[in-house]
């Protein structure tokens, strides 16, 4: 879920999560010792509760979980966004307040498809964030990736809990499409303060799926880049640059593709807690998802062409190569013969006695490689 | 939306005014800020209004979005045409008179895949127009696409309002394929004065459709042209232009496949704007359609074919280099050494002083020049 | 339509058409200028009418229009068979006649999918007739399809318009695939006298099926020559040949393909026009079709094989020259710098002097070529 | 049907049986000429008919057809084997005693899909039987088929006809999968002398679905050698070999892929004929059928990477004949050409009258020479 | 079942089974010979018993079968894990004992798709079970398997019979994800102990889908080490690696898919047997198996990747090789002719003469090589 975009990094972390889990049985112990997502982050999780009604706007950052819990009962829409997963008894108590369901907690933590369930009380929405890594910050990463290529296309898994009045998020990072968000509730632009928080939900969702198509522009440049390289100058760094980005391609893909889906699935929901009026609103981020899941196939397509093309050129390019040594070798190869025959040190050789023989060899020779380029002229080699 | 058939201008196009939106929520404030689709055509769009009915017809170029007003309540068929879609109040006024969702002009505006709404008091109707590009027109987008081939395909978006009397419909660019339709109004021809609005949106997606066919004979000259190089000349050159025509094959298939959806939705709705009558012709369309995808598909079977007989044709060139390579080094690698043999100092060296030895060494070296080629003739090497 | 199997052709005709078509509005004027398929035919078009029964025979080739009118309120089958599409009051009469619906003859005239389209009246048959062609006589088409290769798949559409008592089928060319059918007309052979127009309209889908057939036996003679010629010996000339395999596969593939949904249709038919004994016969024209679109499927994969094993094949030639042209170089070139050695002239080279020098290095060498050989024998290169 | 596994065989025999049959109208004619399977085997064909019941069982040869007829109305099962599918009046006369349709005798003696049709008296299943060819007995059909390779993959049609007590099963091969069955008949071994024809009907399915594991098998054997020899020793000869695994597994293929919905029919059939125990037991032989096909997948995917695998292996060793290539090049050229510089006749080459040049020459050669191979050990060339 | 993974053995083992079914008819025999799976393990199998309830705990290894039979009537959960399918009697004890039907014994002992059935009483499901071979242990399967890489993924059928109150497992090897489970049961950890026998049934089949992700995390380790040599070292012996791990891919996939449409069709049961509490655990697992099914895609996407980026890395290498020996051709080829030139023995050579002639072709020798490298710089081949 965090860290690196690697295949192995994955696995690891889908692995051993699953792992404690079949072991532990974690939905039923009094001190449930969820599985830990990573013990990198060992200072608290940052949350941030956001209060609004039309008229009101309350921001606050808590300290303690029972910041968070008045908010519950009030009318206003509370959004609630905790980044950093790494503090359990955090989750369960606002778990236990709010009656999320320990399962729900448990695919908080782990590594899930983007999905949308419904819990009556409330909506489980997962999703993937995808974005560009700050190169500063990840150094301990890096190092494994870096060696096939400049992939930095990194994931978050955004979990979202709809409830009546309340919307409680859950990311493990920081880094943030959210702001743009913030800002409108903020400064009271837009509809968003007088809608109910499923039109937040929507707008949370909306934000994520907009980042794609920010992501697939970078894809885009990168695209760009390398079809000109490829075809022009195909060097031999290029091979990982591509391979490197059919994986992102097929990541990309393994993202939003299940995001339809569980769209689909909220549009079409009966949930009290989604309003006709925001079910309108998703069936426009629907079009955006179907949107982006077209540009992925074609991204997908063309990266396969991409080495497909790759690979003519480096032909194209030994081509040359050997047309260079076969006109050297076919040019100079019978001169130097006819050098060695006037080397050889019999006795009997009449030219070599002959005023002319030298200038003759010579004039011979010149006449040999203008037949030879004349050839390779007429054969358009050169 | 505009310009540049290439991904990156697509992507950063889209990209961007997804993101303007997410962050300026435009439906709701006094003075939206619609997205911007290009600041680069500062001029005033271009209305042409085309008012008929069986008997009357009139037309008129709009300066003030106030010429259009009246026409609304008028029960003769009305046709506005607006070609640059870069003043947003202009679109404002237009869609506040004819009762427009700002969803819909925030479509128009925004990059969208063929799709058909239905709005009950009109049909929302997005289409993609592709044409070849005039080369002389856009000087500074060629730039960028030019040192990759010569792709030239472009794209524009059509968006139609078809209402009960009239049709309103939004390009970017001027290039037209609707003149042959304007010239039918103008000249009475044909049944189409005396059919309604829907005959006329029918008109408009066959002239679309129609265009379509174009596209796929320029493109198939395209083909023709490349496969003859491909497979007797397969010059580096070539592969830019596979590479490019793949990648058309790709956003051609993007913008047909969605359309034979839409289609098969106007042909099913039940909405009372679409008659009976005009659906039989628009599952003429559907026909089409369904044609052009077949084409794009087999065009795309072709093309990756191409690439794979382009590498094989590439490895035929190099046998045959490399053919050469090993004639010329055949024959004259031992005759070179022969003659170093003759070259050698030694004192005692009885062929040398020989009066046989030269012309002796000189019919041996011939009898392994005829020796080889006989070989090589025997291999079908020359 | 007519004509080559290009590309290029095929995409022009339908582009020209559908232009002309959408310029013209065809369907409305006094004398309306049907889309033209081509100027190459001026003769007037063949017609052949067969009227019989069960009793009666009688079969006439047909100067003018009106002798087609007679037959249509007699009790007898009728079948006319128009050849040469390229007089339009021709079809025109004959359409009124018959009451068949412009758009009907709109697609008798131009490129359509093989489809089954009822119009209540009578049941209209679009279907893809493939043969191979006459070398003879169409010269002029051979032109443009011969420098890529031997393609000689042709296709002409069959327009079969079939009611109550009467067939009427269209086709562009003489060549025909309906003569056995004739045959067994006029002997009375089978109960195909006894029958109605629909087993007639079945006799003539089974005989264009069955025809490809016929088609796919030519195919896969081509497939085992050239797998033969790739595997054993892969002439560069092949290229082209796998190249317009593929695509004769494909476009074989675009004419099949839609035919099993048109039968199926046709099988599922509410019409009165078709009997429930003649479903029974479509069943197995069913059958057939998928038999022929599976063994279509099979020559498509093998053909992409093909183009592979082709690439391998290449590559091990290429292997084998570069392996003769190391052999050679890698036994004489260190040969030839001995040589070179002991053709310096230093004043001091003892070895030069002694008379066991001359032999002493030809005896070197020789070891040289033994152990040279014998390292390419272990190596299995010779 | 019978004899070698080439297309062009397949699609002749198909296409001349189609052919005749759309002359003959075999349906209605008082001797219909059924389509002729094959003249090459003028002898009678054998029939064998074995009736049992649980208590009785009676096995002959029978050398006329009315033989076969009195066992139609006994209350015993009835297996009628025919092998041989070339004597037409043997087949009538059975067809019109036990009620056989037409069209079935057609479908017995030409080629079919797998497939299942219940005709209310009687159900008639086309099963496809493979087995590896015994090279001794047909020689004839080797000699087309050898050039290419090893294929010995052969396919027999077999047809069964399930009545109410009896079974008629065609087959044109005496090669037999039913042996077994006939041992545990005559044993009176397991409950199959119990049982009514469906469940010795479903016997000889199983039998023949069990048969395709026995392929499988050989074909797995085939992809072992296979895959040693193209990863370690890509010999050219591999190449049709491997071609020739990837058409047999097509083959394979379209047998077994309709087989999967026919056995799925008939378990669902609601024809009396087939008992509701048996259906279980068919779900069973479904399960096999469902194996099989993922097993042929994969060894379809397996081949493609075979081949793929075998090009890079080609890669590979071309690889290392161009580094032994360039060794031998890069290490004696240079030599030559310093020998070269001192075979040179120049009057003033001080070097040439030193004592010491010859030496000193010879000690920079080795120098070169360690050189050389220092910096192809470093590169892991040697 | 057992043993190695290679198809060949997979395919004999299938085959042998099958065959000497069908001519065995093992359902009926008094003392059926069941189909041995294999004569390798000839100990008597492992039979653990674990009867619990909330309340108590009993575990032992069972020496008869006779000590299974008296659980069957008991209130509390009793489950009988069986290691090792060889020994027939006991099976068919156990089986008589149960209820178990013969077809389902038989299923059992031979190789089947992961299904599940339901048998009103009992339900029968058949999961594969995939691990990393221990290498010490399986000495015997190594041989055949080592020579193409390093194979090392095993698999292991494991059938669960789910009655009202005990379960029933079958392996054939001790190898064991089920010991968490035990441990889970042994200390009363979890409400494991608490529900019936259905919620074990699915702590077994979560047990086995965990089980999926340490495999595909082990896979993706071989993935990554693979991906960096690929790009940056591609040696001959990475070939054998790649095409075992797409291998390995295609028989993981053919493991996990039919799992799929099992659990859901678990899910989806109307049996008695699955209580509904249980049934949203099963929904748990469903997402797991698709979340595996997914990661399979992407790895046999990326599998595919890696061979084409493997074989574009080899023309890359070969690409280097050959410069190097163009380079070295073309700047030493034309020198040695000049060396050869002056070699020669023409009486009448003026520049031999010259006290200049040795230091000049020097210099221009000098000024050739510096031109060459200028040129190769140029190029930025050096």
């Amino acid at each position: 879920m965090s860290g690196s975009w690697s295949i192995k990094d994955k696995a690891r972390s889908l692995g051993l999560m699953k792992n404690e889990d079949a072991g532990s049985d974690v939905m039923e112990l009094a001190a449930p010792p969820l599985p830990l997502a990573g013990d990198r982050f060992p200072e608290k999780p940052k949350v941030t509760i956001i209060d609004y009604s039309d008229q009101s706007y309350h921001e606050a950052e808590a300290k303690e979980v029972a910041e968070c819990f008045h908010f519950k009962d009030q009318p206003t829409v509370t959004w609630i966004n905790i980044d950093g997963l790494h503090q359990m008894d955090f989750l369960e108590k606002l778990g236990s307040c709010y009656g999320i369901h320990p399962l729900v907690l448990e695919d908080i933590l782990t590594d899930q498809r983007p999905k949308i369930e419904d819990y009556d009380d409330y909506i489980f929405i997962v999703l993937k964030m995808l974005y560009y890594e700050d190169k500063e910050e990840d150094k301990t990463e890096e190092e494994d990736g870096d060696d096939l290529g400049e992939s930095s296309l990194d994931m978050d898994q955004v979990s979202i809990i709809l409830g009546p009045n309340f919307i409680i998020s859950f990311k493990e990072k920081e880094v943030d499409v959210f702001n743009p968000l913030r800002d409108r509730l903020r400064t009271a632009k837009g509809k968003i303060r007088r809608q109910g928080a499923d039109y937040l939900a929507y707008s949370m969702i909306d934000a994520i799926v907009d980042n794609y198509f920010l992501i697939m522009e970078k894809l885009g440049d990168r695209f760009e880049d390398l079809e000109d390289v490829v075809v022009s100058d195909p060097q031999p760094g290029v091979l990982p640059t591509i391979y490197n980005l059919k994986r992102d391609m097929l990541f990309l893909r393994k993202s939003v593709w299940p995001l339809r889906e569980a769209i689909s699935k909220m549009q079409r929901t009966d949930s009290h807690l989604v309003s006709e009026a925001t079910k309108i609103y998703l069936r426009d981020v629907y079009d955006h998802t179907i949107q982006v899941i077209e540009n992925v196939e074609t991204f997908r397509d063309m990266s396969a062409s991409l080495l497909e093309t790759y690979l003519s050129s480096l032909s194209n390019k030994l081509n040359e190569v050997i047309k260079l040594l076969t006109i050297i070798s076919t040019i100079f190869i019978p001169l130097t013969f006819l050098a060695g025959v006037y080397g050889m040190n019999f006795r009997f050789m009449p030219e070599l006695e002959a005023p002319w023989g030298y200038p003759a060899i010579l004039i011979f020779m010149l006449m040999v490689v203008v037949v030879m380029l004349a050839y390779f002229r007429r054969k358009e080699w050169i």
